[in-house]
């Protein structure tokens, strides 16, 4: 006798949907290590400066994935070529912040030691998440010189002293910590009244490279982030490309603690992740500070779902 | 090599939530068929009068079942002694709602036949789903006297030779198809102006049971359910519990696409549904016209999620 | 040839629902001398003392109420046997507010003088409206002695020496201008925080009655109003029954400009406004201070036409 | 004696407002046939893919132009030029999908019958009813060669013989009932992940003229409509404007079912559709899948209201 | 010659509103030692299991009391006979919990020290607090033997060894450091699904006094809290009133992290509050778990300023 | 000893953040009369032809501006060079427009006497405001000759005989009462069908200038306002500029209550303020038209407090 007719998803061996195609592994086990790429999620943000519920910005991802399709109309891609696993979220403490930080930078570090080959796909929790990543990176491999593509309205660039680990000072962390160099940072799309003269002043004695969204836009940023690679891959083995969601006008991202107007716009943001994608040094990715609980018609979390599919369609079109 | 650390959810030896306790099932298949419950979504809301995303909800329902505890503290009884299984959704067709209530019947005639001891929970979709649940119980056993408790502000009476199997329709359809007798429906709830008086004759030409919200209070809602139940339980074999969400007031569930000012409050509500889940004669029940993406504040999908934990708590105090 | 097949509103003569049953009129004018009812929009908030939409309320009340039945299950009443007509809105200008109060005395006079027999229903609107309808009736009768049943949570005596002829103020405009006197005025729904002393002091020195809703509830809201009417009715000729939406719980109506906790529910309210439509010496009630643009899922809205239709079962019970 | 101070809309000879200007009648009964254009409603949306109260959009529509004037200052055009009729909404059955479906085909070819010069408007309603409107038209006039001119995020090719006549087979129901020729259907703005491959090569196969939002932008989506128009004129005889709401991008449009980060922006979509309404072989067009119950702070309402008054601005300027 | 017309702000002499009468002090200095009441913010929330923005609620809840009048028609009693001080926000560091914590209990232990008579209440800010405003309450003074009165639905006796000093576990942290005796806590508001059955059996372990809402409405839920202070004013010196603002129901409460279904309504909290203010021992307080980011009509962040308000009323009731 | 460890807000000599920076003032007095600027609420909305409460964004502002930097990178400037007081609220009568709109010509009037080289800008309240600011301008100072910088949707040139001095009107009412000629007033920013034809002949007849958003955008809406300061700056002695929010796009300006789809973005508006702030003959400007409470994710209100900073950058840049 067979059952009755009920439904129930799974992973396909000729996908259409998103969910169909991504595998998920129970306890972040098991995935090859020359999948193309590896995802997980990174639950943090009690370490927010503004209240964030940017830790439940990794379940609605996957949620949201799901009315995706794997093919991209634009390129003519379909990612269904590529490897991708979802290695789950990681472990995280509800007061412990230390402990948090502490959990992302060894599962970060095991992550590149088992997929050496693969990209990392970090999705946050909040920015505080992308020092400790790389942190890991590091530990995994020490003599690895790594540069960072920051997309964000800010530096974060402010003081561990005064904030501890918060998601105001992860580039500041990476920096005195030497896992970075200053100049090695290029952050696209810093605009309006969002950062201290201070912070600014920190950034041009560090060396930090950074321009502002106005001056980006005369190039067009999918160019300024292709000619920021180009600059970065001179000097460094590896690019770390960190997109914080608060880079986003808030009319399109509306679900970021810190939103803003005058920010950029998701078509110049997915052309920007598409560009990172592409280029063969970029190995890891983070998307940071979306804030699911503070969204408006789910618009921010398919914005930052997107983000994520476009930067894997550069990846497949690595190939 | 230990792995790095990533958390997943699973069901577990010693539950403490609701996800840790009930266990999901692929494709429907092999739940034991002595287990005390089988849950299984019924996602279909084309067939609502007001556009309804009903559909929805038996998702929302999962979700939101991880924020409870399987402990209930008013009854001093967990729901974790009970072996319950969740089935999956049936499948739905898009625009053909003939084949869509033909699966829900056939699921429900085949869950009968392999749990013929198991208390069947139905997670809707809207009303119309009601009618082909209780025809697949029929066909499942043509003998069985059933007899129907229905929580509602509305008669659903409404005529299938107008509108087709709507969700306004589902007690006439069981009433003309011969499946349930009008004198064996009991309905408890109705107020205001959201019936016109041909449907108040309508009930009244079949001897269907009836009582205002306003009368039932009086009695207490708990106490008039259970008082239904009592006689019911004189004249048919097995009684389906059917629980429109708009029977609440919308202060309490604004998530309902008929909802209305003047309707139970919420703690009414859980008492009457403990109080269907204790009677040995109740072997069914549904949850029907919730819309997750009318809800504010999650509150009717939270709402409906406590309802089908109620009546499992009466279900735990059968033993 | 037969024209498409299209659909339109219109009455009937068999009707079912709100919108089927109540004629509206051009102009209003046309309805017979003897309607049982007639209605009319007075859309002004710009006297409002918080900014208020309440202008908006007429026409959402017209919109809501089609999805009303004209049968009233609690009562076993159907609407339909009445006759009420829909005069359309008052006109407003933009900025003159006494320009508007004008028009408001003069159409109820108007209205008065053509339907000497009909009850009257006032679709606010803010508060300030009641004090120029009872000048209104004044005027087309000045030796009718009014006695006022106001539902609020505020007095509504602020002084219009201060605040011009703004929505805290008609009750004291009333009283100084000798249109009723302070001992017929009923205020049944006082609670919490929200009047300041100085104001139960100008209650009390004019012997305003008025009982907070917690005492209230002690005998029940609805028996609290068959006193107060009881008692007016030794002593006035007309009442009017003036229903402030802000009496309402916040919880039930968040959609109210100066919404408040701990105030009536919609039960309590439906029932209310029965027992005012029920009393002979009712002739005439208003809605107001219902801001539509401030509704949550619909629900203030909901009540408010709610309010109007148990009236009404009200008024159909008279006979 | 001169009635009261009542205000009702109605349709003026000097009209300044949108809803003083277009004509409704009752019945669909009794435009000139030489009527400029003629408006109506259809109100189906359970043949919706994703849940929707797209159906709701007429009614919508017509309350929201009464914030809009005839005056249109970009192009110094004023619409009361033109005669416009409403014929109202075309019936429609609450579960039999079937039977709207042909009830949208027989309106559709009783409306061309009678007004065989007036441009058709229809008012969705979700994209299915495309499908229909076009087979009305071809029942009106076997011999009428039709093109389709389609701004979408989406093929709308998926298969009906899977889904039946939902809203994702419109297109693909037309090319498979020979009512429209694939090379005859233009679509522009497609973008992201929102096709599957297999709908592309579909496309491909059939010789859907496509091309994606980016590239249409490199021309200009005015300019990109102009071509395309352009092209179909020289093989068809009426060209058919569809206008899938879900071509915007969801900052603009959070009112849509399937809404997309990545869409058209509302500048674009107007230019657009008053290209349209410049050519002379556009002689029917409708605006489909608006949800107004999803709506955010009625943005995307306007944006509908104004695409249908665009595209009259067009029909203007023909002249 | 005098400036031109604008309006500050202040408190003053003869006030009738909260601002008015409520006195900012700057620095938390300068109150008198004898104030009777003296307002501190806790805002703190990153200690919240779930993602909260507790910690706006105390610069909300002075905003909000601008619509308070000092008058309560209920208890006839203005409060503006009390003398009660604001001192500010304590001071929170942005990642570091712990040096939070202690802020919090140093901030309290030299209130108690400068104000030995005053009644103290601290807005929060989650529930992690109470834990630390006992501490220093202790720390003012170690020999005051304190009881609890909570109410809550929650049991709040989680593990601080697994999640650390999180809102989850401050009874148990005042439990297991002997601050206050298990016995001394009196638990008013549990219901439904959200605790586990370990944590009921922990509280019995330690002689937890606890009653379900549906138990306590039996007698009343103000009654009870007046019968469970009762109990505790034989065994203990000081009584600490702590109000988890997520006892209420979630259609009165939407603005709370963990909002449930069957849950107080806000006149039974009020009540209880006001309770609590008259009796001699409750000598602290705080309102706790209040996330005005989350509130839908601004209901609940006014909820929470009338609890404050119940029970200062009840202070005056004192003299 | 020292106090306990109690935060407050207060202006700093070395400030980052805008409230640390910008100087309030009780009572509107003292300011120095060399102040750069001098800010002034002008909370008055219910002179609005649509209900408006844009009499709360004074405080909005003042509270939303605690999120800003004072240091602007786009310019790399820090506003902190200059010295900026708030004055403050006029006072506002609840009902008598007439004397609301006096004190704000008697305020504008003082203030522009005692700050005779100040730039005064007016956080409105509605765009009725600036007809009122400008006749205090001009009875301080008879003389000078003001030119009119307006970005707006719509002309405001309706009929102050009509409609009273509504927010429709200001303009009309400068060009009658002769206190700025048409020919010195540029409007950019129109669009679509928010304007009747006979406004449109209205502004021709008095040589009003205008341009549309459309044509605007084809040189920059920044170069645009750049070429019409430059125009205005060789015909008048001060130049006033006018920023009514319901220029901008609605989906990035829903709060406001006339928003529009096709308007202005706001990277293009605060470029315009930026070029206005610039122009030494700008001595004054407002910002109307932004209802808070209609707002969605803040946004509107984070656009509004951002355009009165881009303003006071061009300021800075004077120097």
């Amino acid at each position: 006798m067979q059952g009755p007719p009920f439904l129930w998803g799974q992973t396909k061996n000729n996908p259409e949907k998103v969910h169909e195609w991504i595998r998920p592994l129970q306890g972040g086990q098991g995935a090859p290590g020359d999948a193309d790429a590896v995802i997980y999620g990174l639950p943090l943000s009690s370490s927010s400066i503004s209240p964030s519920a940017a830790s439940a910005f990794p379940e609605a991802c996957r949620r949201a994935w799901k009315g995706f399709s794997t093919y991209n109309i634009d390129e003519d891609v379909d990612l269904s070529s590529l490897s991708v696993y979802d290695l789950g979220d990681t472990i995280q403490h509800v007061t412990d912040i230390g402990q948090c930080h502490s959990h992302i930078a060894t599962a970060c570090s095991d992550i590149r030691k088992q997929h050496p080959q693969s990209v990392m796909m970090g999705i946050g929790g909040d920015h505080s998440v992308t020092a400790k990543t790389i942190l890991g990176l590091k530990e995994a491999d020490p003599n690895v010189k790594i540069g960072l593509l920051q997309l964000d309205t800010h530096f974060d660039l402010r003081n561990p002293a005064e904030l501890g680990p918060a998601n105001g000072t992860p580039v500041r962390q990476l920096i005195e910590q030497e896992l970075v160099e200053g100049k090695h940072v290029y952050n696209i799309g810093l605009h309006g009244f969002f950062n201290s003269r201070a912070l600014k002043e920190f950034a041009d004695a560090h060396q930090v490279k950074y321009i502002t969204l106005n001056k980006a836009r005369k190039m067009g940023v999918g160019k300024m982030v292709e000619h920021a690679l180009w600059e970065l891959a001179q000097e460094v083995d590896h690019i770390y490309f960190t997109c914080d969601m608060d880079v986003l006008d808030m009319a399109y991202a509306p679900g970021v603690p810190a939103t803003t107007p005058g920010g950029m716009r998701t078509d110049e943001l997915f052309e920007a992740a598409l560009v990172c994608g592409q280029h063969e040094k970029v190995k890891a990715m983070d998307i940071v500070c979306l804030d699911p609980e503070k969204d408006v018609a789910g618009m921010t979390v398919k914005a930052g779902t997107h983000v994520m599919l476009s930067f894997l369609t550069g990846v497949a079109m690595r190939k």
